[in-house]
């Protein structure tokens, strides 16, 4: 079959005919990184190396396992370069999800039909160039065209947020949520923890000198945020936290890493595990969606680390995680009043989160396949897993997790395609009644996130 | 295709002809929960909510899950008020097993061919009702409709085994044998465990204050069982004991416990594990298979463990559990003199036990795959684990674990189905010679249970 | 389809042209266990139990599960005896690779379709005996008949390796290469250790009283096997080691195990984690391929081990061990310096080490699916991670990791099936460009060991 042809991942009759009625459904993306204030700006991007590549860790990382020199990757190399040097090994890709992804994009949205490699690199590059010239290439036009309804950027509790307000008024509607990120906040082994508190502190026009404080300008951001819209929060954590610490030991702690006294591990574990209930309990209190990416591990090539600094695209995943412990302390203490979904990095967790979606009913989800998982296979393992032991009606919605808006378009046409053939082999098989596999695959791919997330 | 049509879950020729040949097989289910009492009764079922929800935990976490109030799942609502909350959201649990096993019940064996939802539920309620007035759905009469040539039900050391005899009278064959099911007796933890420890003194006439005379009681249920045709003793845990306890330090435990002092949690387990070791002893004397359901996570959810109790259908897998160390000392240990199945929860087990029952010869086997697993989905993974590690000829057999009659039925079709699928595929695509997947299917679906639980 | 037909494995169009493409490249294979003395002696077999099952583990552990005595299977009955027990229980193998491997063996380079089983099994006994005694079944042809271009065999530091020189000097080219596997010298708690660490010293006319001592020995036999065409060394074992352990606490600790006096656990573990890097340290030196195999428990069944040994076929894997957290200290310690491969036990571990294949760049690599996992069921979900997560051009190729010499056949042909079908499998839906296909089938199943082992 023709490479990403009409029936791309289609393999089976139903399949074709469910996604002929999902594929034009509006983009409900309630997770993801997209640079709110470029989209405000709305101006032309700079050359297609800034538009396809720059924020793009996933072809990072892929450029690095192909021997590519990080001075053509991140590094100071000219845009054209580095794209000539993808291109060269851009072949080496293929079979890996990005190489479908670029395809797609450069297919679907610029009309570009050839394979990307050292012989037309640098006609695709001419090409793409051109384009982005064009005014219906500025990003706000590009959302439009991309058929996106309304999604959730991903910032930082100190973030303004007028950019989001701009861009809703620009477009005439309300396309884009802020989410509160509040990674920053419990990570207190970091060494700029305290500095990022007093900044948070600052932002809100307070002083901080104990946990109460903390509380307390938290709230604010809290406030400031769901007056801009906000309908979530997000968490990325190897081990969750069992939300089990008490305010009086967790005072002292904070007391203590504030003024600079060497504090144990175990002791910022039991001051990011108060913080981390106090967050959870605001969102309980405004009905937000508490986002838990759960099981990454940050950062483990120290020699990488050193030169780029954090999210350089080289994180790994880690089965060893017990992850059932915490989360159940955790669901329990929000039993019924905290709205959560859990996207997860390995798939030997899945029985578990499934279990768990299971047991603590309408509020508790599984997300997308993340990351690692956002792929054709992937996919398709998670959806088995929801299918068999969780309910796919109860699926919390497809998100791109991405910075770039042209990856809106080539994810969410992925995995609409793999929804369509998961559900269109059910129907083959006789395991799902065709009448009724439509509005379900409506539901998963467009009303379940608006509904859950209330966008 | 049609939903459950005539080729549902098979994809192949070769999966057809497979599937013909042993769909009529009588059916040998060597682990149920069959309410054994109910069934030498032989009375009408009082309502098609008691006949098809009613003792079905899948069901009801679904319910759950759905946003039913308990009230109209467990509670006090009447029981076609409950059948019409569910009909509503039956439509929901569609890609579940659940959806599949109702309609074949329904299809199969009620000869309702409507899909259940809000527009059905008061007409299939009413053909039900009707039809269960008539004598040929009172329990015996439907073991016989289902071909059920014998089974196992689970009981309590403490449980008098009357019904099982005249239902097996009443019948005019050995139809259902007990199996002894020890779960309360290496519960330490419980606080009805010494009340339990004297009820089952009580039930043998004897006294219990060592962990001799506990020993001697637990033989003489064990051969009460066995004098009314047992086989079989099953255990449900999330870690495996390794029995390794030696008598002198457990003695000085139990009494302790029994004296109502205080005791740590891992004394609580050393006496568990000695326990253990007798209740696998006795097997291995009387050459029962001694079954294992590992990696449940009991009642996680406090809220409706405080409303409902036990057995409410929230329990979770656990993927962090360490196995192999724990059943490699039990292997050991009883090496080449018990049998054992292993039922596993969670599918990161898959490849440690398949290996496991490579490693330690014929007599320890791998058993159907368990409530999560017990899917298409779910099943078919297990085969291939099976085949590819272990040996497919030394399959412990399909087991229903469940309490409905119906759910007999059902299950063992969706089984039947997907071995004759996973079979043909290998014909199909050459692994497999023809000539010899029939004999295999029927020991795989007939006379392997009934070999190795001698039945 | 027939059994091992043309098309065996071949499920789609795709797939069998590709599988047309590569069906007859050369082998190269960059890890078995070739006895390379009987391949220098270049005799006749003895006959076929030797020639086909003799050495093969595999074989033996499922005899086992099919309950036949020891005596027949590494025991003392005759040859002739032990093929027939095997006969009759081989069609209780069916579904397991072992069942395909010999019946493809048997078929492609014996000429014999029959099915082994009772009714054949003296038949296939004389036909193969006759074969055997004829020129063409010498080692040294049917590794010329096989096509194998190059493979390396596995030894120990102590071994001489004047063998591999007379094969290749016989063959006229260098065929086989040797591979350092140096498990021997890490296992401190082995009561043979000091024996084998003076056994060492002798080989190399050296003493041994002090770690520096020990390293230098390492080094000449490292040296040796280099100047013998050298290219990797292996390691097997359950956890990785961090390679975090320092000079003195190690050398400290070598005194005292081999001064004989008492030695904890952590201590061994300490002394063995520095010889290890050591190992790392001259194969980064030397741009060897530093081999882990991961995560195996050997010898669990101490009746088995009692009686026979190691290496009996009979060792488990274990999902339980964290592989994550000595393996980011061990590759960040050689970033950038040395050649890995990870060959792994179970597939839980997939992720993991899929995502730091993917994480360290061109050096770290993805191994061929290993002894339970080398199915196609195994090869096929591994070949999806490496797919999804890290790159397919990326692969360090396939291994046949076993003694005999047939084996190397029926193993390649069955991973180049089942390389065509998921390759194929991906050109059909779409997600994979067919021109391109070709180069990245050719380069896994040839070039990719060729130029990373640099045979």
């Amino acid at each position: 079959m023709a490479f990403l042809g009409r029936d791309y991942l289609l393999n089976n009759r139903s399949a074709k005919t469910l996604f002929e009625k999902i594929e034009k459904l509006p983009i409900v993306d309630a997770h993801n990184h997209a640079d709110v204030k470029e989209i405000a700006a709305n101006g032309n991007y700079k050359n297609p190396w800034q538009f396809l590549i720059g924020t793009d860790h996933y072809i990072w990382a892929l450029m690095r396992k192909c021997s590519i020199d990080e001075h053509y990757i991140t590094g100071s190399a000219q845009p054209r370069e580095k794209w000539l040097k993808l291109a060269e090994v851009f072949p080496f890709m293929v079979g890996n999800p990005v190489y479908e992804w670029m395809h797609l994009e450069l297919k679907r949205f610029l009309g570009i039909d050839a394979l990307l490699d050292r012989s037309t690199g640098e006609k695709i590059w001419e090409e793409t160039d051109s384009l982005l010239k064009k005014p219906e290439y500025k990003p706000q036009y590009l959302l439009d065209k991309l058929g996106v309804e309304v999604m959730c950027s991903s910032d930082d509790p100190v973030d303004l947020l007028d950019a989001h307000d701009r861009v809703n008024r620009d477009m005439g509607r309300i396309i884009v949520h802020p989410t509160w990120r509040a990674d920053r906040i419990v990570k207190i082994s970091s060494p700029d923890w305290p500095a990022y508190v007093r900044k948070l502190a600052e932002r809100f026009d307070s002083r901080c000198s104990c946990l109460k404080d903390l509380s307390g300008i938290l709230r604010r951001s809290h406030d400031y945020f769901a007056e801009h819209g906000c309908r979530a929060s997000d968490h990325s954590m190897r081990v969750p936290f069992p939300c089990v610490a008490e305010e009086k030991q967790a005072d002292r702690i904070f007391r203590s890493v504030f003024a600079g006294d060497s504090v144990q591990a175990e002791e910022r574990d039991i001051l990011a595990d108060y913080i981390f209930s106090l967050l959870a309990g605001m969102d309980s209190e405004k009905n937000w969606v508490f986002q838990m990416h759960l099981g990454v591990v940050r950062d483990p090539r120290r020699s990488l680390f050193a030169s780029f600094g954090p999210d350089a695209g080289c994180d790994v995943s880690d089965q060893s995680v017990d992850m059932l412990a915490p989360l159940r302390e955790f669901l329990n203490r929000f039993d019924n009043r905290l709205k959560v979904v859990f996207y997860c990095l390995d798939f030997v967790y899945q029985a578990t989160l499934a279990t768990l979606s299971r047991s603590f009913g309408a509020n508790v989800k599984l997300g997308a396949a993340w990351w690692f998982c956002d792929t054709p296979f992937g996919m398709k393992r998670q959806l088995e897993f929801i299918s068999s032991v969780d309910l796919l009606y109860s699926f919390a919605g497809m998100v791109s997790d991405s910075r770039r808006i042209l990856a809106y378009g080539s994810r969410f046409e992925m995995f609409r395609r793999v929804l369509s053939d998961v559900l269109g082999g059910m129907i083959e098989k006789g395991s799902m009644p065709e009448e009724i596999a439509f509005e379900l695959a409506e539901r998963m791919s467009y009303s379940a996130p608006k509904d859950f997330f209330a966008l």
